[in-house]
């Protein structure tokens, strides 16, 4: 047993007011002291995107009892600067939640995530985070049979660590409780999007292209996340900010060299 | 030498008109067909954001003899998916270059940036990608030292590919030719930004917080990008799309677990 109330740092992509942050806020107030900075609108398919060019608006909300909460007109990653760095600055923080996503962040929707870079964000700040996402787009989805693996999760991170990773992107099927096969430590997979542009003519006779598509695995072995996931399991995939590929850095050495204006 | 004039991508984060994108656009038409679609305005920060919720807009613009070019409305990933899917889907594209962005993209910097992300995208495409970037904020700032390795670096690429690899963060210190010892290819070191934001109060008295900041290596031995370009080097880093931190599976076994409903 913990001796002291974690802190716990909610976030999400979806917004303040999405039923996914609103669980988890739950979720994370019965097992530590609970704080939440979240985007004011949605904010999906930001990634790890900042807001450089205007200013950051903070307000206090009123969200749950017990619960300090702020929303932020910014993005996800932008939630998280701003509780590091301006609201909680001399705070520890023990563990970042981000989410539920309304929607899959497996394989490589990673990448486009706001849910998963906010938590991304925090773990560059050497915070253990956790990013949850639910496979249901629908604010009306029925989440309930994921929330005790939700707390689980949470609670594993907080008594064992992350063992030196930072962040886990952690997929759930949406299922009855019943049906859920259990936890699934894996890979992420390798996917694309394909028929991605609804095209048109808008009502002033100019061409549009508006984001759309299908999201297909091209690589569903058993050690991947969308395995696991087609298979029932809730898909656990530790997670790094460091993109280095350190296979392909011996077969690049071709491209070394010095100057001949070296000494 | 290669038979057929290979297809080049061009895109970047500083818009269509900065200078950098210019002098990309020169190189890679010494190396091929060269297509360009950026933004028409400056995305720095956008990370790997997307455009969900509202259409984007292409259009034809006239920047250089023999080059087509397309501006776009959106992030730097929309670029890429626009030329991907819309504007060349049959074409098959030899390589995607980025930049040449006005400022660092070292170290943990490329989650943030709008030139990674569309260099990434490309990548998950299957399209062998290089993002530039010269440490230099200025669009005035002389870039005439770096063109020589830019072009050397893309024409490696074409002619080698990347071993497996399809990604290259490139970043490129400001300094004069003879000053630039060489090109090191080396791995993403850890930073972290601090100071990150200007408080104030606005006209009407409302407080705002305004993204700034100063970056702090955390980690700059001698095999990082951060070494290397304070040394003098060309720092080039094979990156990677795929986040898993395969070192953190065995470590996190304990999280594995069948539910007792299973057969």
């Amino acid at each position: 047993m913990m001796e002291k109330k974690p802190t716990i740092l909610v976030t999400n992509d979806d917004g303040m007011f999405a039923p996914g942050i609103q669980r988890l806020i739950r979720i994370a107030q019965s097992l530590g002291q609970v704080y939440v900075v979240a985007p004011d609108s949605p904010q999906s398919g930001q990634g790890h995107a900042v807001t450089l060019s205007e200013p950051l608006r903070l307000r206090k909300v009123n969200i749950m009892d017990g619960v300090e909460a702020y929303e932020c007109n910014g993005t996800p990653v932008d939630c998280v600067k701003l509780a590091k760095n301006v609201l909680y600055p001399d705070k520890p923080i023990d563990l970042c939640v981000s989410g539920i996503n309304h929607g899959s962040n497996a394989s490589i929707n990673i990448l486009y995530s706001g849910t998963m870079s906010a938590a991304m964000e925090a773990s560059l700040e050497g915070i253990n985070s956790i990013g949850f996402s639910f496979l249901n787009y629908s604010f009306e989805a029925d989440m309930d049979a994921a929330l005790p693996y939700v707390r689980e999760i949470m609670d594993f991170v907080l008594r064992h660590g992350l063992k030196g990773c930072r962040l886990l992107n952690v997929n759930i099927p949406d299922m009855d409780g019943g049906s859920i096969k259990g936890i699934k430590v894996c890979r992420q997979s390798h996917g694309s999007w394909v028929e991605e542009f609804q095209q048109g003519i808008d009502p002033r006779g100019e061409p549009y292209y508006w984001l759309t598509g299908r999201f297909v695995a091209r690589d569903a072995s058993e050690d991947t996340d969308i395995w696991a996931l087609k298979n029932g399991f809730i898909s656990v995939v530790p997670s790094r900010y460091d993109l280095t590929d350190d296979e392909a850095i011996p077969h690049l050495k071709h491209l070394n060299r010095h100057s001949e204006t070296e000494a």
